[in-house]
C-alpha cells in the first residue's frame, strides 16, 4: 500500500490556516453529536518512529472536550498485562457509549514489537492479524466507529528527525538504541508493515496513510480524514437505524448437537462420593501446582437450569483448588457502567492471570440464553453471538496458552419442580427461591431450545461443553472434578 | 502484646471435631446474614512466615460461598501499584456491600517489607501506623467490619517448619533466602511487630493473636474468634440502626475561612489573555517535563457553580499539559457499582500514576455539597467527611510525594442567570442547560453556605483551595494556569 503515496507533499501557511479553523469546529461539534447518539469511537494513530504520533494526537485533542475522551499511550506491557492474553489490555480500554478512545500507538505497534523480540520469529504476523481483525470486527458490529492512521515518512526523513531529537536535551532521552536499530532496518520492516496494514485495512476499520513529511500537511490530512470519516459514519449509522429490521445474513457456526440426556448416570451415596473425591483431590493438587508453576491460566464456565446445583457444585470444586489461585465471578445482569460497553467487555476484564483459575458462575452465554429468550437483545445480536463467542474463546486459548471447559448442569423439569418446593419449605433455603425462578420455569421450552442451540453451536474442540447430569448432586460433583482434571491434564 | 500468649496450646481430635462442625455452619449462615444486611467485611490474616496463613485462609473459605468473597494474596507490588500511593492497592480491593474480602497478608506485611528494604530505615513505623489507622477507621465508619488475625509461633517452631518445607519438593520453592533472613532476625523484628500490632489494635479493627503452634488449635481459634466477633458486630450494628439519630459528637476540622470575593479581578481581552497564556505555556512545558522525569503525580480538583466555566477552563488548561500525561475524570452521580463502596473509593481508584496529572471535574467534595444539600447522605456522614477528606488528601500527598491543588470557580448569582439565558438562546449551547441547573439555582443560598463551610474546613497547607473569580473567563483561565504553575514549582 505504501508505494502509491507521495512523501514530498507540503502545505503553505495561508492554506493551512484557512482549512483548519472550520475543520476544528466541525470536530468539536462531531464529538457532541457522537455523545448524543451514544456512539463510541476508537482512533488509532500509528506510524514510523518520529513521524509525529504525539504531535498529531495533541492536535486532535485540541478540538475535543477532555471530559469525553481517553488517551491511551501504548507502551510495553505492565505486569498485569503480561499475565493475560495479548488483546486483553486493549479490550479493557475500549470506549463506553458516546466516548472517544484515542490510541497513540496501539495493538499494531505492540504486535510488531513483541513479535520482533520473540525467539523463533518467522516474519509472519498471521496470528496477530487474525486476532486484530476479530477484535475490530466485533467492536464494529456492536456499533464502535474505528478509524486508523499510519504516519508515513521516508528513511532519510526519519534519520533527520532522530538526529534533531538527539540534539535537544528535552527530547534526547526519547531516542533509545532500539529506535536506532529499528531505523537501520527500515527496509526490512517496510514490506512487513505494508502487508500488516494491507491485511487489516477493512471496511469497518479502515487505514488512512498520511504522508507525514510536512507538519502542516500531516495535521491537515489527519483532521480532514477524521472529520470526513466520522461524518460519513454518522450518516450511515442513522440510515441503518432508520431501516432497522432489514438484517444482514449472519453466518452461524455449524451445528454439532450435544447429548443432554445420558442413561449412564450413576447415583452415589455421600460416602462413595467422598471416597472418590478424596482420591481425585490428590491428582488435582498436583495439576494445580503444575498450572501455577508453568503460568497457564484456566477458565471454567458454569451454566445450568435454576436449582440445578451450580452454587453447591462450585463451592465443592473450589475446595480442591489452591485458594490463592482462583476467582469465582458471580454473573448477574450488567450494571449501568458495564452496559455502556461491548457485551463481552465485562467478562474479558476478568480473564484469569497466568497460572490462575477463573470460575464464571454464569457467563457470556447469557447473550444466547436469557438475553435471547427475554428479548434483551435483538435477534441479529444473539444470532451473531455464537460466532463472536467462538472467536473470543479461540483467541483466549491461542493467545494465553490456557484452557477453557464449560459445564452445562442438566436436570429434568420434574426434578426442578421438586427442588423448588423443597426450597420453599426449608427456612434455610427459602432465600434461594424467587418469583423470577417461577417465571423462568414457565418459559422452560423456550430456554430448552436456546440451550440446545447454544450447546450445538459453541461446542468447539478448544472450548468444549460438558453436560453434567445433576439430578444426583453427588454424581454431579464427582463428574465435574473428574472433567476438570481430564482437561487440565490434556493441556499440560 | 505477644508476651501473654501461651504458645504450647494444643487440641485433641475429638474436641476439635466436636467444636468445628457447628462453628462451620454458623460461619456459613453468617455470610448470608451479612449479605442480607449489606454489610461488607474485611478479614486480615497475618503472622510469622510458616505460621499457617495459607492453611487458615483455606480453612475459613471452606465454609464460605465462593461467590460472595474475594481472596487477596498480598505480595510484592505490581508496576501499576508501585506507581501509586501505598494504600491505593488496598483501597481498590475493599469489599462492596455484603461481600467479604479476605487478605492473606495485607498492608501490614507490605508496610513492614517495604520499610525493611528501604534505605535509611529508622526502625519506626510511625507514618505507616497513621496511614493504616486512618484507612481502617474510615472504612469502619462507613460500616465495614474489620477483623484481624496474627498467627504467632516461636522462633524454634518456625525453624522446624521451614526445614520441613525445604524437604518437600512441592513447597521447597516457597522458602526463599529472604525468608531465612527474616527468621534469623526473629528477635530483632519481634518488638517491632509487637509494637505495630499494639498501636493498630483498635476498637473498630481489633487484632486477635492466635497461638499457632498446633494446627487444630489454630483453626479452632481463628474460627471461633471470627464467628463470635461477626455475631457481636452484627448485633451491635442492628442496635445502632434501631437507635439511629443519636449521633456521636464529630470532631470537625477548624474553620479557616476563604475569601471568595476579591476586588483585584482584572478583565482581559482575548488577545491579552492569549499573550499571557503563551508565555506561561513555556514554563508549564518545562515543569510538566520535570514532574514526569521525577515521577511526581499531581491532582487538580475543579469545583464551582453551574455555568462558572469549568468545562472551558479545563479544556484550555489541558492544552498546556502533555496529553500522554494526564487524565480528565468527569464526575457525576455514582453508578450502581460505585455506590456499593465507600464514597471515596471511586476517586481513589483513579489516582494519577507517578509522573501524571489527574484532573477531577467535580470530585469527592460532592459529599459536602450536593449530597449534603440534597440529603443524599445523613448529616453525620457529611459532617464526618471534612475530616475524612483532609486525611485522604494528606495521606495522598505524604505517600505519593505528589501535590494537590483545588479550584473553586466563583461567579455571582447575577452572572449565572445571564449565562443561563445565553445558553438557552444559543442553539450550540442549549445542551448545556437543563432543568436541574434551574433547580440547583433555586437552592443557591443552601449551596452558598455549604461552599463556605467546605472551603473553610478543607483549606489545608497540603491541599489548598484557590478561588478562581470567573466572571471574566479570560482572567479565570490565566489565573488557573498561573496557580498550577506556582504549585508545581513549589513542589519541585
Amino acid at each position: 500500500m505504501f508505494e502509491k503515496y507521495d512523501l514530498t507533499k507540503i502545505m503553505d501557511d495561508a492554506a493551512f490556516e484557512k482549512a483548519m479553523t472550520p475543520m476544528k469546529e466541525r470536530l468539536s461539534i462531531l464529538q457532541r453529536t457522537l455523545r448524543d447518539l451514544n456512539i463510541p469511537v476508537i482512533i488509532v494513530i500509528e506510524g514510523w518512529n518520529a513521524a509525529g504520533i504525539t504531535m498529531s494526537t495533541k492536535e486532535i485533542i485540541q478540538s475535543l472536550d477532555p471530559r469525553g475522551f481517553s488517551l491511551h499511550a501504548t507502551d510495553k506491557a505492565t505486569d498485569e498485562e503480561r499475565a493475560r492474553p495479548f488483546m486483553w489490555r486493549f479490550w479493557i480500554k475500549t470506549p463506553s457509549k458516546g466516548r472517544i478512545a484515542l490510541f497513540a500507538r496501539s495493538w499494531y505497534s505492540r504486535a510488531l514489537a513483541e513479535k520482533l523480540s520473540s525467539i523463533g520469529w518467522k516474519k509472519t504476523l498471521k496470528d496477530e492479524i487474525h486476532s486484530i481483525t476479530v477484535f475490530e470486527r466485533q467492536l464494529s458490529d456492536s456499533g464502535v466507529i474505528i478509524i486508523k492512521f499510519f504516519l508515513h515518512i521516508s528513511k532519510d526523513e526519519q534519520k533527520t528527525r532522530l538526529l534533531e531529537r538527539e540534539r535537544n536535551p528535552l527530547t534526547a532521552w526519547l531516542v533509545t538504541p532500539s529506535i536506532w536499530e529499528f531505523h537501520h532496518n527500515y527496509e526490512t520492516y517496510f514490506p512487513l508493515i505494508d502487508e500488516f496494514i494491507e491485511k487489516t485495512d477493512t471496511a469497518y476499520a479502515p487505514w488512512h496513510i498520511i504522508e507525514a513529511t510536512d507538519r502542516k500537511y500531516t495535521i491537515y490530512k489527519v483532521y480532514s480524514s477524521l472529520v470526513k470519516n466520522l461524518e460519513k459514519r454518522i450518516a450511515a449509522d442513522s440510515e441503518e437505524r432508520s431501516k432497522k429490521g432489514k438484517q444482514k445474513n449472519i453466518d452461524k457456526p455449524p451445528k454439532n448437537p450435544v447429548q443432554r440426556r445420558s442413561s449412564a448416570i450413576k447415583s452415589y451415596s455421600k460416602e462413595e462420593c467422598q471416597d472418590l473425591l478424596s482420591n481425585l483431590q490428590i491428582e488435582m493438587l498436583e495439576l494445580n501446582y503444575l498450572l501455577f508453576k508453568r503460568k497457564i491460566p484456566f477458565i471454567i464456565v458454569y451454566e445450568g437450569w435454576d436449582a440445578a446445583g451450580k452454587g453447591g457444585n462450585i463451592t465443592r470444586l473450589a475446595r480442591y483448588i489452591n485458594p490463592l489461585g482462583y476467582n469465582v465471578l458471580p454473573v448477574s445482569a450488567p450494571n449501568d457502567y458495564e452496559s455502556q460497553h461491548h457485551y463481552l467487555w465485562r467478562f474479558i476484564r476478568h480473564y484469569p492471570k497466568a497460572g490462575h483459575f477463573a470460575i464464571y458462575d454464569r457467563s457470556w452465554y447469557g447473550r444466547v440464553m436469557v438475553e435471547r429468550v427475554e428479548g434483551f437483545c435483538s435477534e441479529s445480536e444473539w444470532q451473531r453471538a455464537y460466532q463472536e463467542i467462538n472467536e473470543m474463546e479461540q483467541d483466549y486459548v491461542d493467545s494465553s496458552g490456557g484452557g477453557i471447559v464449560k459445564f452445562w448442569l442438566e436436570i429434568s423439569k420434574e426434578e426442578q419442580l421438586k427442588r423448588f418446593h423443597q426450597r420453599e419449605h426449608d427456612p434455610l433455603k427459602q432465600y434461594k427461591i424467587t418469583e423470577e425462578d417461577w417465571r423462568n420455569r414457565e418459559k422452560w421450552d423456550l430456554y430448552d431450545a436456546a440451550v440446545d442451540e447454544m450447546l450445538a453451536r459453541t461446542n468447539t474442540p478448544h472450548a468444549p461443553w460438558i453436560v453434567i447430569e445433576s439430578d444426583d448432586k453427588w454424581y454431579a460433583r464427582v463428574k465435574t472434578l473428574k472433567e476438570v482434571i481430564r482437561h487440565v491434564e490434556e493441556l499440560l
